[in-house]
């Protein structure tokens, strides 16, 4: 099957796990973006959010929601907590198995998004929510 | 009860609203990073991560996900999509009532993460695993 989270989730590859029950499994991110760094990610395969089962996107987010307040409240005291989930190439997503990326802020660590934002008028917001809007009925 | 995210929720606030249900609610940010940003957000109000019943956590990823499998495979044909969330000032929060943000991004869009991953140990993910594994239980 050739799927690095797969292997991980079977116990045939190496990882530094910090939670597994049912549904999900959370463990370090080899390439941290700061220290503490972990993914969360669904046992059964899937590429991206497309063919991910809701259910299984709903405990990613869940197990994803604990962590982050113990990494905020217990012993490693963060000061703040992103979650971030990058689903296609265009996005940065690197391994085609869902994954939640839980990551330990700390004042001045120098992680945080590049981007410039923009002022749309209300007028393009609505014309954009109304294109969305007819997406999803 | 000044929070302008209950505002717009009660309907008080002017909001370009694509989805809405019993939990939750969706909308257009109004300073996007990206063509389409929009917001998810839980109806009852949570500061962040820690006060946030996890039914509404798993309420707002479902829809941030049915939401993300539209603007791709809808008439917005994103190329892909990040979904984001701050928790906490040192995180980049600046609305202190959760909101998942939901990104389209297109090839080249210049949208991103700044970070420098390292390459730590596997010893060193192994101690960062542990302590967050006691902080778990």
């Amino acid at each position: 099957m050739n799927c690095t989270f797969c292997e991980i989730v079977a116990g045939r590859a190496e990882a530094s796990v910090v939670y597994d029950n049912d549904e999900v499994m959370a463990f370090m991110d080899i390439r941290p973006w700061t220290p503490g760094h972990l993914l969360v990610v669904p046992k059964r395969h899937a590429t991206g959010l497309s063919d991910l089962d809701p259910a299984d996107g709903a405990a990613v987010f869940t197990a994803g929601q604990r962590i982050a307040t113990t990494l905020r409240h217990g012993s490693l005291r963060a000061h703040g907590v992103n979650l971030f989930l990058a689903d296609g190439i265009a996005a940065g997503q690197e391994v085609f198995h869902v994954h939640l990326h839980v990551v330990p802020r700390t004042n001045g660590d120098g992680f945080g998004l590049r981007g410039m934002p923009t002022s749309p008028s209300r007028m393009a917001l609505e014309q954009t929510a109304g294109v969305i809007r007819s997406s999803l009925t």
